[in-house]
């Protein structure tokens, strides 16, 4: 489940590379994907009254990437026990080395900003994110 | 009624100097500052049920600026006949040079997206900019 | 030569649609492959010590974009008779309904910050230039 | 060593509140007052040949902020043993309470990209530090 993110001159800064605040962009924007490939995109949680704030995130600067470098993306469900989702990433460049990595974590609330047990109310997702993770 | 901004390093980009997409967000931070200082911040608008979206925004990039300078905003309301608002930007650096121009206009429509007729339904916020473009 | 950019949701404001500045940073998206597909990359113009830097935007907001949009963007030369080059640009959303234009021009310097006289310096990029805006 | 950050129009999303992009970028801010503050100013390591990377972020987001709340940001020295460098970030809103928290690695290097023995080539920088992390 790669994601493909180019990098675009106004994410570089004066250091002539990518400025560190725009990695945890792009781990939203490999989120997104990822969400989408799984069957469960934003639009649908959304629908479904799901919203999915960011608790933490961590993330590791292993190298510096360039204007028009194609950055690959990779997620992964880290640990997931039904409440707090943790995902994985994993940034490569072109050469196959590793830029980047994070985690971020999220919880699952109602409209209302209460938290919502997944697997009552929707096993289904669930599910998927409990596969996901084995 | 001058507004200052200091560039900051996430600002800058690769040329070494501000990315120039930046000065379309600092039209917006001294359009807040302006709207405040004239009795008419955006939370009261929101509150009256005003949306002011931008219709058309202009640039006139005149000099870099580099990261940590303070760059100073004027905003002056540059035209108004009571449906588009059009506001002028000048930007200074610290020797007083022109560093950036701009014209951004805006309409006035309800939450339903429907244009606003300021000067019958809210005859003091008419007023107000009609004093400001004399 | 259509570039397509998908709307992310960190470019979302709080009106639910995509900030206005993000549109500037789309046109240099669009720019950025525009220049790769007539055969003059960033990368071969700086090696060729052409920096090319914005002059003026200009940006017409016609209808609001959402989150996750797929926003296709073509670029045009306007105008360009031999020192600024004017760029056009027109987003379409889904439906190919016009959502934004806009225009910026550009000078071309060498890396003195010296106006380079294409036609006779880079007569290969500037014929390139000039027969793209017949 | 408070420093302050206005919410920005820009900086919100969809959700209505600060994106969590940008709390990056105020530790960023808030960082560059604190080597002001300390005597150590970008500009000053910049000349000295002293280079700064991030390392790795790590964030934690315990409230949400809103468009136009000034939010106060402090920086201490987490730890220093002569290499590395960790700051530690407090955010807190006009009532006090915290909305974030957050955490910086850096590294120093030269301009070679190789890094600095701070002790015996910057020893006044050195000392500020290690009496910051007392």
């Amino acid at each position: 489940m790669k994601y493909i993110h180019t990098v675009q001159y106004y994410e570089t800064d004066k250091m002539g590379i990518t400025h560190h605040s725009n990695y945890i962009r792009w781990m939203e924007e490999a989120r997104v994907d990822f969400l989408n490939q799984i069957g469960w995109p934003f639009d649908k949680l959304e629908a479904l009254g799901i919203v999915s704030p960011v608790l933490t995130v961590t993330c590791d600067y292993r190298l510096p990437t360039q204007f028009a470098e194609k950055i690959s993306i990779s997620v992964k469900v880290k640990e997931f026990k039904g409440v707090k989702l943790f995902l994985s990433y994993e940034m490569t460049n072109a050469d196959g080395k590793v830029v980047c990595t994070g985690i971020t974590s999220h919880a699952f609330l109602n409209e209302q900003g209460r938290p919502i047990r997944l697997k009552q109310e929707f096993p289904d997702f669930y599910q998927c994110l409990m596969d996901l993770c084995k």
